[in-house]
């Protein structure tokens, strides 16, 4: 289901297959510790009372029996292959122990201790020196720095952390940046009951990186959700596809992630025009948008949020029905599914028949049904009968409030029957807490997401119909177009070689035209015969703009004259830009000529442009020109390269597209030539890796089916 | 501590005193009754079993006792006098049983019956009459149509609700439009261990409104935070100056809302400019935000919020420090801090000081303080020690994740001692669920606001800090102007008069003009010589515009005509008008002249605008002209009077505010100008409440010091 360019790129990132790591027969502690309280006591404490399936072995010079487990002073005493090697002993003795584990065969670790690039100084060093003996061995380390790996499968039943207890086992596999923040979401998730299935906090990522292990659970039967803690992501792209192929196809998984942390590092990195928009919060948006992630902002959020996805029932479209027995709550409900994004069902006829036979007149039919106050579980079960019915109804949301009359058991078990018959996801709302926990109980055991409040409901309602549309839209391959690659290349090449990386205007121009943009017309001219000569085949007016290897802010020089209607006034323009060019920057500056442009007709002006992140990789923006983008900040971002869908969104993403929409008679804007453009863009910067930035100020745009045009550019190149 | 302005104006509303309702000493049920399950039974059993410390006479002419209490048939018969009935007979019983009571000298009443306004048709009528019933006779009614009220205070403890039991006793006041969300609230309430003071179900508002109920539970000194949830709110300004006296002073209260319903209603109810701009849940927004209400989403932050109020103590700023045993959460917290708009301190050198010399050389000194993840109580008392005496510190929040070495039963008695001692806010997240749940009960017990996860903290701490800057900023009476108010009232009533409700230009300029707005100068020219005179006196260039009574759309008939530089083109603009507006309206239109007006240099346009919403009142209505406008409806609204503070805030919360700032060599607009065009607008609609909508379009406001100026207007009158 996987279009093969996808899978094909993906497949340059080399997935490691990590089963060995989540499934070992035989595990070594190295710095097993029988001392109370001590990480390599917790560690080794988790595994045996985890009741791990394999074999244990604890390694420790000192001591002769942990949890009567027989010791080995060193790991050449292990008469076994160890799959895997948990490590907690300090840091510096770790490279030594890791190389001799891994002469003995063992491909497999998770390094507990801390003291790595964390600390600075040393650690990097020693971090550093771990990565490479990993590469040159071909070793998986989890770590270091991290709490350890967890999984619930009753066949494997690993719990290779130093946390407090196994947690139970359910569909949810879990992946975080921070450990203690891991301590925190497995007893809360106790609380709560909810259950995991894998869970690996990565620390330092030496040698896992996150879409290894997103892979991992990918492939893992039991897991049914994947939820990830991360602070910084890296490789955007990589990420990307690897979400795509997560999240997408007949056994797609939803991924739900909270990002924490802006890196002042990322604002900082690019002080270019495209760079001080991108405060890299927005840009991570962009990337899990772009990624299919569903993004929460608490860890509340993130649990409700999975909660839904214990039913894998996915919903056909947005259109809510809500049945509750109070009106208050019903409000809260139709807020929160509008709010969210979703629609309430417009009953068919036979449905509010249906009702109006079997509810009391003084219940409301129309969407959300309420039974009111009074209703017991067989005035539920008619309203549900009849609304899961509905054709229009996409999902249903009850809610019950425990009033005197309510039989809050007996409604639970109608809403998780209906539930099992319907084929709709059916999500239940018992507010309170106290009198509704039996209920509560009879629902989750029958795999009904409950929620206490409506809000929450709805919300987590929203992501998993955002979830559903996501994964049932094809993956595009990003189109490619006809372009002068190589010629494009060559022109890099030239520019480079003759120290002048900020491509002046008249090859910057060029590099977009041989990639198909639409160009303004421009000729260069040495002359003011020359200029006339161009101005005339170009057609008048024009715009004259000097051209020197050095002249890079035209403007402040003179080097700019706009609207040249005739002959003369291009003839006068030419001698007076050169003279005033000359006078202003020394008789002897290198003038290679002037630019002959068309003056272009009015448009809406647009700016694109592109920044390389450091981190994640080239970012492509798109906003209004002037205020919108400069005072506003109203931009977009995406991480090239982008496909057809992408560029829309992208384009409909800020919140002054409106003016590219007919307004006020003028008419709407060619919002098709800008996703070109767009494309375009994404081909050029992913084409040629040595563009660190580039600005399109301003492409102007026309009217719909006139096209767009690049009036002005910028393309700064990096020497590597 | 409330300016007597504002006192004088509220007191015009006459709140009514509720204390015999909340403390009656002798209270009939009419309608008790045996029948278990019924609302009869389950009102004099809460009654009863909730430990009412008065007299309960049940009333039911067919049973002669209930829970042991003997029954009286009808309320003739209670040889005592009653202080509060509650009924729950059917509704068309009603009206007869509160005058029969009322007789006997019975003056506040719970109405529980349903069969009211909601019902529609009979039901309007007999609410009608019920409201007649209680003006006429002094009477107060709550409901009808509700839950009832409770009242955990011991010397009282009043439970006269049909709910599932009494609440535990709490600083916590309720007051909700929705009887069923409130039996949620209640049961969820019960689960987290939250308790209430009092607690009301209005229901149908007959005769006790929100403000009257509001001042009650502010007038409780066990109540500490006021909590509602509405659906919709009347009489704006009434409310805003309720809540004002309730949030400042020495003795002020939260008040923390949420309110549900977007009514189709208020959308329809005003077509106008102003009015189709105004989507109800913005104009709540601002009405809430205008009251120093706390408005929430969720039910959950409407607890989480509360929590944080249970502490009194109020910080003196926004900057807040955060203590932490891991470093995921303390970047969680950090965001979150940020997004709701405080920031973290920088510790003072000393604090560092202290701070490096009791930690270990692995944490982190900066705020967050990092006490890393194998600290103990220890290591948290000197961290809290250190911080919470700087004096950069105005709140603390101490994270505390449940990591193998981590005592958190003493390290939640050290957070307990330091709120104790260090009169500060200080706000626990004990992250988790069961391995905390011991210290969380410390922390609770010992009045520490305590959370699961940081950024329900944070969010909660920021309401608090939203609340102290509120509760401590000085009440200002609107500001008055020396305006000719007579004069306009004489203008409104000749243009009334005339059957002319929508004034025409030069009226509508000339009622601005008269509220001291700087408007364009302007002549009335009943000649093509006048108008060149016109022209001469006010300068070239200038703009010509039709007058006539029934001429409203000028610009549709060649009624306008711009940028007229020299005589000439004033005599030929002046004779081309009068024929063109003939040629389209008829020969005999009638033509009052030409406005001659000064053609403006260009500012920034800017719209004001007021529309009367029909139940809250004026809404004044600011923006920026054009597009930003109409199609990025970005504007702000307010209720009238507004003070100066308000006009200010009302310019800084539109997203293009930045437009009127300097920007790109730009200078920046005339915001105070802007400030007291708003400020006059207040007084006008305030003064006249016959406007029943204007727009001034545009308000064309220059550089900084040179002001701004009214370039049209539109005045529409109501004749009532």
């Amino acid at each position: 289901m996987i279009p093969s360019a996808v899978i094909e790129h993906a497949s340059q990132t080399q997935a490691v297959n990590l089963e060995p790591l989540f499934a070992p027969r035989s595990v070594a502690v190295v710095g097993a510790s029988r001392t109370t309280g001590s990480v390599g006591n917790a560690i080794i404490t988790n595994l045996i009372y985890g009741g791990f399936t394999g074999v244990v072995y604890p390694v420790n010079p000192k001591t002769k029996s942990i949890l009567g487990n027989r010791c080995v002073k060193t790991v050449e005493e292990i008469d076994d292959h160890v799959d895997l090697g948990v490590i907690v002993i300090p840091a510096p003795q770790i490279q030594a122990a890791v190389a001799t584990m891994a002469d003995r065969g063992t491909r497999h670790f998770v390094v507990i201790s801390a003291g790595f690039k964390e600390v600075g100084g040393e650690g990097v060093k020693r971090e550093n020196d771990l990565r490479a003996l990993c590469q040159e061995r071909g070793l998986t380390i989890v770590g270091p720095n991290c709490l350890g790996i967890i999984n619930t499968d009753p066949a494997v039943s690993l719990n290779a952390t130093f946390g407090r207890g196994m947690p139970a086992p359910g569909p949810f596999g879990l992946i975080s940046q921070s450990g203690a923040l891991c301590t925190a979401l497995l007893d809360y998730a106790k609380g709560v009951g909810i259950g995991f299935s894998r869970f690996v906090s990565f620390g330092n990522k030496v040698a896992v990186r996150e879409t290894d292990l997103l892979l991992a659970l990918a492939a893992d039967p039991l897991t049914k959700a994947i939820l990830m803690y991360v602070e910084e992501l890296s490789h955007g792209q990589e990420f990307i596809e690897t979400c795509h192929r997560i999240t997408h196809g007949p056994n797609a998984k939803p991924i739900i992630a909270i990002k924490t942390g802006r890196t002042s590092e990322g604002a900082a990195a690019a002080a270019s025009h495209t760079g001080s928009l991108a405060g890299s919060d927005e840009v991570y948006d962009a990337v899990l948008a772009q990624a299919g992630v569903l993004r929460v902002d608490s860890v509340k959020e993130l649990f409700d949020c999975a909660e839904v996805f214990e039913d894998q029932t996915l919903p056909n479209g947005k259109m809510t029905a809500v049945v509750t027995n109070a009106g208050g709550p019903g409000i809260m409900a139709t807020d929160a599914c509008i709010r969210s994004g979703m629609k309430l069902t417009r009953f068919q006829e036979y449905t509010l028949k249906s009702l109006k036979y079997q509810l009391p007149a003084a219940a409301s039919l129309k969407n959300p049904v309420d039974v009111i106050g009074d209703a017991k579980h067989d005035r539920y079960r008619a309203a549900l009968d009849a609304v899961a019915a509905d054709e229009g109804a996409d999902q249903v949301l009850v809610i019950v409030t425990p009033q005197t009359m309510t039989d809050v058991t007996q409604i639970a078990e109608v809403i998780r029957d209906t539930k099992g018959f319907c084929g709709k996801p059916v999500v239940a709302c018992l507010m309170g807490l106290v009198d509704v926990s039996a209920g509560v109980k009879i629902l989750r055991d029958g795999g009904v997401p409950t929620f206490a409040f409506p809000e929450d409901a709805m919300r987590a309602m929203s992501a998993k119909c955002r979830f559903a549309a996501w994964s049932r839209r094809p993956l595009e391959a990003p189109r490619r177009f006809e372009v002068e690659r190589d010629a494009v290349a060559r022109i890099l090449d030239e520019e480079l070689a003759a120290g002048r990386p900020q491509l002046i205007e008249l090859k910057a121009l060029e590099v977009f035209r041989r990639y198909g943009f639409p160009v303004v017309p421009y000729e260069l001219a040495r002359t003011a015969d020359e200029a006339v000569a161009a101005a005339t085949r170009i057609g008048l007016p024009v715009v004259l703009k000097i051209v020197g290897p050095k002249i890079l802010h035209k403007t402040d020089v003179g080097g700019v004259k706009l609207n040249l209607g005739d002959e003369q006034a291009v003839r006068q323009g030419y001698a007076d830009m050169i003279a005033g060019v000359r006078d202003k920057l020394g008789a002897d500056v290198e003038i290679w000529g002037v630019l002959v442009q068309k003056m272009l007709p009015k448009g809406r002006e647009i700016i694109l442009g592109m920044s390389r992140d450091p981190r994640l990789g080239p970012l492509l923006m798109f906003g209004l020109g002037g205020i919108y983008t400069e005072a506003l900040k109203d931009v977009a971002f995406r991480l090239a390269p982008i496909d057809e869908r992408t560029a829309t969104e992208m384009i409909g993403s800020i919140r002054s597209h409106k003016l590219l929409l007919a307004f006020r008679g003028e008419p709407a804007s060619d919002v098709p030539a800008v996703a070109d453009a767009l494309l375009r863009l994404s081909q050029l910067v992913t084409d040629h890796p040595r563009i660190s930035e580039l600005d399109v100020n301003p492409l102007i745009v026309y009217a719909q089916g006139k096209g767009a045009m690049v009036a002005d550019a910028r393309v700064i190149l990096t020497g590597n």
